[in-house]
């Protein structure tokens, strides 16, 4: 399972920079994605993993990071405690695939997708997406969004997409503005429902639907004439985008706490913000 | 003392608010702050306390906030057990001055400085100043606002400068990055020597001290022509000047988790900030 999640987390990765540089191709461009290779130092200098940053920066997508990464060894013993199963155990796997858009044109709404596979004594999927308008939300893009992710849920369980897209309004949050950081999506964490391939199926489909919808709500918007002010307000939503990933984003800060590959992590954070 | 302290903090702030308006003056400039005061809710209704936000978008300045806040009360139970003299009596005082200046020309170095008094059954102050270089950092530049600092720690004790240096170095590092956040400067907390004249004393020069350096060191760099390799380069600078405050200043994590006033706290943060 772990070798198959990590091959499917590089495909979806392919597809996903295939239909991007698509976009950039009808506009004109021919941005590509640059990717970059990393290994995870490991602490007896044996192999440890690594994963392989993307980014493109293009003239629809100001920058957009697709990073994939499959990292083992064993959680520090204190970290370990806080991880189902690894308490005994300390030793893991995990591997995933991180996607997050900041896009050139304030009409397209930023988006972050994200499933992960993680391996201790127990082992569990996690994953999301979530969309971020800049300006005012298109009810449009919003309905639509999150019919994308109820239809991959309701093929799985009735009880997913309520559920998971609760956690989403509970986790992207921001208490000190009293604000959601955007739109909302799907949000999901320690998913181990007794049959691993249909957790491993549902994973892909979350994939799947973002891989749909999120180009569909590109094309919609991204010829729209704007105007400094809407651009003005996308730099300030950006901030916003920055204050979440850094104040309170677990695997942000998780990872760079414990020594992540800081370049990789930060890749989630837009190529320009402001705090006016 | 009390009293004092809020009254010297507030005189401070009108003295760099001229400092500084006189230097966007002889750009040509009509800058001016902009003052907001805001009050601190109290959980029973009653007074908590509060503060003024000071900040001026100018040709040499391009963001400078300049806080001021007295807060009271009683902290919450957890809390207080980690503060020094709170944890038999939560009630405490709290008064300081902040400021951070993000400057418009990359030659520049960004600056902050704080001071502030906090009284629990105990009673102490805290505070320091740091220089952030955008681009090379320029050795004169370094060496006069340290030697600036010295010069004030000195005037106390012979000890302080190194202490507090080395303390500065310690605190104001990412070490997901590897690196310092600039140039140092000095950070002190908890100073109680048991003469608090004394104490209040040297809080005041290294104010003094900042207000003397500082304005020196925009001025002879305010001029200089710069590329949009440098433009470049300071956003990426501020950059990590954002992910320092959001990911590790203590001020700022536990004000934004604890309610206080959002805008206050993230005035510290640039007016515009670049991920490559």
């Amino acid at each position: 399972m772990k070798e198959r999640a990590a091959v499917w987390f590089e495909g979806l990765r392919d597809r996903l920079c295939v239909a991007f540089e698509a976009i950039e191709a009808e506009a004109g461009s021919s941005a590509r994605f640059e990717r970059k290779t990393w290994k995870r130092p490991a602490d007896d200098g044996g192999e440890a993993g690594g994963g392989v940053i993307g980014v493109m920066r293009g003239k629809v997508f100001e920058k957009v990071g697709v990073n994939v990464s499959t990292v083992y060894g064993r959680f520090a013993p204190e970290f370990a405690k806080s991880i189902p199963g690894a308490g005994d155990d300390p030793a893991f796997w995990a591997g995933g695939i991180s996607v997050v858009a900041h896009m050139a044109n304030p009409h397209v709404p930023a988006a972050h997708m994200n499933t992960r596979h993680i391996v201790t004594t127990k082992s569990w999927f996690g994953g999301g997406a979530d969309l971020t308008p800049m300006l005012a939300p298109v009810p449009e893009d919003t309905a639509d969004f999150h019919a994308a992710l109820k239809a991959a849920c309701d093929r799985f369980d009735a009880a997913y997409y309520p559920r998971f897209k609760q956690w989403c309004d509970e986790y992207f949050f921001l208490p000190h503005r009293g604000e959601a950081r955007g739109a909302g999506g799907i949000f999901f964490d320690g998913l181990d429902s007794g049959d691993k391939e249909r957790d491993f199926a549902f994973t892909q489909a979350v994939g799947m639907a973002f891989l749909d919808i999120y180009p569909q709500i590109i094309r919609r918007r991204m010829a729209m004439a704007f105007t400094e002010a809407d651009r003005l307000m996308q730099l300030e939503r950006r901030g916003r985008y920055v204050e979440f990933n850094l104040l309170y984003d677990r695997g942000t800060q998780f990872g760079l706490k414990t020594g992540g590959n800081a370049e990789a992590i930060l890749m989630s954070l837009p190529p320009l913000a402001r705090w006016g």
